[in-house]
């Protein structure tokens, strides 16, 4: 029997998280609904009735503010802006379900890992071992005007990163001995002190002596997240990643990623299989194919040049604000655009490729599509995808919200479960790291 | 009729709060329960059936490392070590109830106020108005081997303080007009770029340009807590606070603190009624007199003088390591410890004060006794002091948890229902600032 996949649900505590535009759904609740605990209690409670893995937030720091060389365009089309931090939400998700795992975004690249530390600590007692931390540095630069600190470059970024792990590690992993809680009543003695160790690191970016605030939690650390797709990114995912994102593309192309990821994990001393790979799927299921399409109309209707245009301008730098959508991309001199555009126009060489369609090709995401049709139909596309790329699971990303998620789990889900690709329930009192690598593993993958 | 006094449960997420050695006793399930997310949704439902204003959680930065020179006898002792964060905890506990207000520690020692800003407002959105901020500057400075940030010394904090509070006031209620989320899906213009305003803070701690990345929460700003007891402190709680808390003595001395204290709000421009004065109070209720008094003999036959003297060292600065209980006071030359004790003589002429006495006496809190007995004995102390001193409502802390709070809730409540000194159900729909300052107070009493 085929392996079972894994399936989190993806979003941002925004109102209008990947598919832009789709705010102006009448079917669409996020708007309203991402800042309304009850709202987020009923998308945990749906995913939980849908055996996902996990309810994964993506999160972000400054505003986009590229594009046209200000943030109106960010504003206008809510592009992660506004936006509420989503780690407090999670212990209210938790105590409304009791399987579910959640991931949540904390960027490295600012606040002490001492603060980290404990909240994740916190995270993982509260949620009974269901926490991942998906490990990012940030990259917009207009966090500095925040007061968050100094913005820093890509490498410089990984690198501090790769310490603030490493407090965090020595932390979690080293700082409480098992058993340091004595509850020594007779001698009053609460917790014994020779068990609690100072980690005395002292390295480039942190001076922490400790000790750990927090008693060791039920997975210690929680499981790491982490999504880099550069060189340096992909090396820090070998080195730390328990579950890897990708925005993978299909077929070879997405089998070579695959395998140059477990390669890169396999060089840093770790067992490849230890690390899941995990693709970011855009998706839209519905009861018939035909249904779905008309929805997948919708998005294309609803979507935003301007403000896809924003989220490129933050990711890649490049200011596209004074290029009306039909501007021949060719016309533009922006080199890492013209690559990307060349690529595509040797796949059908008669299209010019204008600043709109760029937006439109870009926001289809890595697979260069989404996923749309009845539960057959994306069940087929997802284990095909699975199969020739050699990935581990899916984060689903889909709109209007709850809508898209509700047609996940009344129709793919319950297909998904008869091809046996989806757990029908949970296993009982599992940590979030035991579910991916099996009944005892405590300890963080990426350690030795 | 008299007025209705403001009743606060203070606890902290931490195994042992404020009665010190109180974790041996049977009843106590604070070391287990308070990293585990349904035995503190357990306590807010209690507490909202009892009709409180608020659950209120202190928090600390740092370990207590001063007595004996080390952390040994804080570790020991579970002396606010270990804890987890309390932030995350309150959306549960939000989603649990409908009217319990909460009130959370956060220092402004460390982090940055752009952080603070996004995290309270996330936290007033998701209680839908119910939050308040106690802002506390930090005084271990063993938070700095934490890698927390620099160690301040006392009056550098609070210069600190009212700057990351001015920094959180401007992006609170001067960042976002109201009605800048317009949703034209005509237009395609979800927030109105026009309406969202930096804030060009330039200060002598902080740069921070903004804009705020949250949109306008219910209350805005959350209420403002503040515990100062320094003369610097007092002028800060003057400045800032809507809810000030005091360890307040009885009779006139308290009188005359709880006067000033609305003097100096007086003095900072305020209405002196913008203010509520809240004490610290240490209680047992029980069914009976007899009952609440052999509860006080358990605080007395389980306290530990250690525990307590690692927290006064932290407070203090003053080491009592080297000296055992029995020691005499006026053996050792530390002038505070001095006068305090010669204040006591006066009392009782004829009793040598010994360092045992010391923790003891201190550890009563400010009031010098905690309050022991039934329902009326209680009520009748409550009502006394409130009317004696002129404060608005009490912090109750009580000891085992949650058998102390059951008591209050069962006996204690009705008691105080009974005489028009608490409400009997929650007005709906309202803010914890309309709760206490009156339907429609939307701004913070200490802004103009």
């Amino acid at each position: 029997m085929a392996d079972e996949l894994i399936l989190n649900g993806f979003i941002q505590c925004s109102p209008n998280h990947q598919i832009k535009g789709m705010w102006k759904h009448p079917l669409d609740e996020t708007s309203r609904g991402y800042r309304d605990l009850k709202w987020w209690i009923r998308l945990g409670e749906l995913l939980e009735r849908g055996c996902f893995d996990a309810l994964f937030f993506a999160d972000v720091h400054g505003t986009y503010d590229t594009y046209g060389g200000n943030r109106d365009a960010a504003v206008r089309h809510a592009v992660q802006f506004p936006g509420i931090d989503p780690t407090v939400l999670i212990p209210a998700l938790a105590a409304a379900t009791d399987h579910l795992g959640f991931g949540v975004t904390y960027s490295t690249t600012y606040f002490p890992p001492f603060q980290a530390a404990k909240l994740f600590s916190t995270l993982d007692h509260l949620t009974d071992g269901r926490i991942a931390w998906n490990v990012v540095t940030s990259y917009l630069p207009d966090a500095e005007r925040q007061g968050l600190g100094v913005h820093l470059e890509h490498d410089e970024r990984y690198d501090r990163a790769d310490e603030f792990l490493d407090v965090c590690y020595k932390l979690w992993e080293q700082s409480w001995e098992d058993g340091a809680i004595v509850l020594d009543a007779a001698n009053d003695i609460h917790t014994d002190p020779s068990k609690i160790h100072e980690i005395d690191h002292h390295g480039r970016w942190f001076d922490v002596q400790g000790p750990h605030m927090v008693e060791p939690s039920p997975q210690r650390t929680p499981v790491i997240f982490q999504a880099g797709s550069s060189a340096r990114g992909m090396q820090f995912a070998a080195q730390h990643g328990e579950a890897v994102f990708v925005a993978s593309p299909q077929g070879a192309a997405g089998a070579e990623l695959v395998t140059n990821l477990r390669e890169a994990a396999a060089n840093a001393g770790r067992d490849p299989s230890s690390m899941k790979i995990i693709h970011a799927t855009r998706l839209i299921v519905a009861e018939t194919d035909q249904e779905a399409h008309a929805m997948k109309a919708e998005w294309d209707r609803n979507f935003s040049v301007e403000g896809f245009l924003a989220l490129f301008g933050g990711w890649t730098g490049i200011d596209l604000g004074g290029h009306s959508p039909d501007t021949p991309i060719a016309s533009i001199p922006a080199t890492a655009m013209r690559t990307w555009v060349e690529r595509w126009q040797r796949e059908d060489p008669n299209h010019e490729w204008t600043v709109g369609d760029l937006a439109r090709r870009l926001s289809e995401g890595g697979a260069g599509t989404a996923f749309v049709g009845s539960a057959t139909t994306v069940a087929d596309q997802l284990e095909e995808f699975a199969e020739t790329t050699g990935l581990d699971g899916f984060n689903l990303i889909t709109s209007p919200v709850p809508w898209g998620l509700e047609q996940v789990v009344d129709h793919l889900v319950p297909e998904l479960q008869r091809r046996g690709r989806l757990r029908t329930e949970y296993e009982p009192n599992e940590t979030l790291r035991e579910r991916w690598f099996g009944r005892g593993a405590t300890h963080p993958r990426s350690q030795p």
